[in-house]
């Protein structure tokens, strides 16, 4: 209907709301002339924010809420009774499909449980994963599920891989995208009562192209482009690449200024190892999507600055203009037949 | 009744037997002269490494076998039908009381399997976990349970706390360990099934010293000196450590080697960084114990050399030095009273 793909962007959300989540807007749709931002939040801070920069008015809106849940908030009773909250209201302007996709750089769990009901799930869909791009030696991979939904049910499973093919496929250009189960082996004995289980479904699934099981310990490696674990793994994958990943940092340079002779040579190394290991930043990704939904639902670090912000919206337009959630549609009804 | 610590070291597992595995017996009988090695395997080809040597022939002795299980071998049908192999006599010299640990680097599943079937639990140990030690900046902490059991209960989540606190306390010198349990969040509300149930059970633990949760991301930097978790869980976890610690360092020397400038700094900083890197590697660590034995087992990399082989036997005058399996006995039957 609308000439523009529309993200709807929670303005009060994150650590360094709205200064960086005004800026990000105004630099994607500067960048971008396709997409319109809705910036939901306390219109008057938001608009002296944007009072500072120049850009194209028809592509940002400003819509006007008074209340705002925070980070550490029971997320189903925020979502219940703030409905004038800066979050509410971006994610029911995507319900009633003013909207294509929503960011949010707030409580995930607010935007996970908002995402699932508000938004809804698409029909056949039986759990929304959330699916962050993760960096490898060779690229990145889709790590799917690392959500709040934990306990996840084989069946839960078989669709992330689904989900989660078409994503790599359509918006990272992934051609048969290669789907592995994380597992404590390679051989298919192994596993848990879950994993066991999900196993021989991925194997007969004809849609996907399944490759086994993955050990943690390639997942860094990119063995598999498509990583399915269900969520509890998944956070402790997600959480042991930051934990690893700085302190090791940390090591390296603690390890470079013990000696007269290290420090010089840290001098000399230290533009060139920034930018390689720039490659390995997780935030680099921006915002994991919520897969499954009725429109995108993005939630991005709590601690986005601008770049994050606007890589989020953007990435909304691939998604978009790719048709994602009609391709998980129909790969999902697939299932059924 | 033996002056020494009595130590079975299968002389044929691993992939460097028997030469890294002989050598690394010699070492620690030349280091130590409370310990005897009692290497089991083909005994032409022990005693022609032997021969290499000088050492306390007292302190070493070998015991003859035929037979070899190999890496890729079914365990429980590989301890059944091979009783003559190294693996197996090793186990049963334990068993028998002839030796007082067993250290291995052959078949985890196999030395697993053969731990609880030949060894034996004590009594009322409902699971014997596998529990490496695991480098953090500030020191190591516990991972217990990285093993072949995977779907824990809670109670066997409690004896894994229990016993990770003894171990800490009285081999590593750790004064009321800091017990937490792998978690998705850090508050109460939050984890799966087995979780949720765990975390009361262990705050009601009177005997050990509980933190709470504690999230993937700040294992590594050494928040909690016992990190609880079931194994499918602490074996992702140790192996997205080796995962993504190699990676980064394949990132690291690559980044220093993209100019001339950066290649000049790599040479002034290589000695010092790799210093302080060997501080973070796993396998400085040695064997990883398997708690809840009549006796202890130790497992080490396949790939082990000398020097962890020999860090492993030594590890064994500790533990039977400090009476750990007494001590974890009391502990567990103060639960069932």
């Amino acid at each position: 209907m609308s000439e523009f793909v529309n993200v709807a962007v929670d303005g009060m959300g994150g650590d360094h709301a709205p200064y960086e989540i005004v800026k990000g807007a105004v630099e994607a749709v500067n960048e971008n002339s396709h997409v319109k931002v809705f910036l939901t939040g306390q219109a008057d801070k938001i608009d002296s924010e944007l009072a500072k920069y120049t850009y194209n008015k028809e592509q940002i809106e400003v819509v006007n809420t008074t209340e705002i849940i925070e980070m550490a908030e029971p997320p189903v009773m925020a979502i219940r009774k703030k409905k004038d909250s800066s979050l509410v209201k971006a994610l029911n302007l995507v319900k009633e499909g003013s909207c294509d996709a929503f960011v949010s750089a707030g409580s995930t769990g607010a935007t996970l449980v908002g995402g699932q009901v508000i938004v809804g799930r698409i029909k056949g869909v039986e759990r929304p994963p959330l699916a962050p791009l993760i960096p490898t030696a060779t690229g990145c991979s889709l790590l799917i599920d690392c959500g709040a939904n934990v306990d996840a049910r084989p069946s839960h499973l078989v669709q992330f891989a689904k989900m989660g093919s078409v994503y790599m496929e359509s918006v990272m250009g992934v051609k048969s995208p290669k789907v592995a189960i994380v597992n404590i082996g390679a051989e298919e004995e192994k596993g848990n009562a879950l994993v066991k289980e999900t196993f021989p479904l991925l194997k007969n699934c004809p849609d996907i192209h399944f490759i086994g099981s993955i050990e943690a310990r390639d997942i860094p490696a990119g063995l598999a482009d498509v990583v399915v674990c269900e969520a509890f793994v998944g956070n402790v994958i997600l959480k042991m690449y930051e934990g690893v990943g700085s302190i090791l940092i940390k090591k390296v340079k603690e390890g470079m200024m013990t000696s007269l002779r290290s420090k010089i040579g840290a001098l000399l190394v230290k533009p060139a190892l920034k930018k390689t290991l720039k490659a390995f930043d997780l935030e680099q990704y921006g915002g994991a999507p919520l897969l499954g939904l009725n429109g995108l639902v993005v939630k991005t670090h709590g601690s986005s600055k601008a770049i994050e912000i606007k890589n989020s919206i953007l990435q909304c337009i691939t998604f978009t203009e790719q048709n994602i959630n009609q391709k998980i549609k129909e790969k999902i009804t697939m299932e059924e037949n």
